[in-house]
């Protein structure tokens, strides 16, 4: 990597920092210059427009919520065991991050009625890991591990639910015990979906064995 | 009313307005005071402070909700037709509001790292609102229309994901099946939280005639 390189790139880091601490909206050239010991022109070299940084700092945030969410995930089997693991480690990474939350779930109230490249990238980025978690959830119900009945789209919606409850009540009302109840209305999510398949058709389909989830 | 409880009024409503575009921090004197075709003093007159006048429209924002959703649920039969009608009638004040959302919930991402008495208020507000569907809850558990073995928090935190998906998918992605999804996801946990019951115990308990939900 060059210098340039290595420099963009602490200056993304630092700027994913204080995006988590004080939203998108709160990096601001001043604050970053300061945290960097740089002169605000210095780090602007780097950017060509403010949007540009935070367009930056959106894909930094994606590549560690692939790493520490999707990766890792994509190793469990196909089916059930994949889409636990997937909603598992959403809900680890949403109720671990220190303060900060999810910057896509706080982007999206910044955004939201703020038009422009910013909002297009979040936007693109959320349906991207909608996509994603339809794929597992989709290959859950082709394996005769998820109800074929129930909408994947609705599965989905419950369970990105539990994630921004999860964000809101940790935030906003600091309850302790909000991760525990995120993991238990998943838990109770994924079993329903899961429970009433052999009803739903004539005789039970056969099973592979089901694995343990992978934490 | 006196002239002054008025003016202080209008300026209530204009805010809750502009809040409802632009965030609770939106409000500045200076883009009220022309709404209002007013002075920036003359406005500020009313108010103590900015912060005055951030609580003075949450206020607002809670009576308005109360009268859309709560009073009028309240007038159904307590049990599982009351609890149908509130989560029927936040579904729709959630989805219903043009462009502007939820402000408790807009509110809910400015605020929950800016500790303050604003941030109080809203935190009593929300608290006060998952009182008011606990006790609904509690009194559909006792008539034996909802299951006893399903923690009530655990039901409100789905209800209450619901809510927040819709927003976030109205605002953000402007999903246009996202009302009717919202409905569809409420409907299932409720009917879950319901349809348990008779195995739940022994025998089917005797239950009241089920009443259709409001509207």
């Amino acid at each position: 990597m060059k210098k340039g390189e290595l420099t963009r790139s602490a200056i993304v880091s630092s700027a994913l920092e204080l995006a988590g601490l004080e939203g998108l909206e709160g990096i601001t050239l001043g604050k970053l210059a300061e945290r960097m010991a740089m002169s605000k022109s210095g780090v602007f070299a780097h950017f060509g427009s403010r949007e540009e940084l935070q367009i930056a700092v959106l894909k930094a945030h994606e590549r560690r919520f692939a790493e520490d969410v999707l990766l890792p995930a994509l190793s469990r089997p196909r089916g059930l065991p994949r889409v636990r693991a997937i909603v598992e480690r959403w809900i680890d990474h949403t109720g671990a991050a220190a303060g900060g939350g999810c910057l896509w779930i706080a982007g999206a109230s910044e955004l939201d009625d703020r038009p422009g490249p910013v909002r297009d990238v979040l936007v693109g980025m959320v349906r991207g890991w909608q996509r994603e978690l339809m794929r597992a959830i989709a290959q859950a119900v082709e394996a005769g591990e998820l109800r074929a009945d129930l909408p994947p789209e609705d599965l989905l919606a419950g369970l990105f639910g539990v994630v921004l409850v999860l964000h809101h009540d940790r935030r906003l009302l600091r309850s302790p015990d909000a991760l525990a109840r995120a993991r238990r209305v998943a838990d109770r999510l994924l079993a329903e979906a899961a429970a009433a398949a052999p009803s739903a058709r004539p005789r039970p389909a056969p099973r592979r064995p089901r694995e343990s989830p992978a934490r």
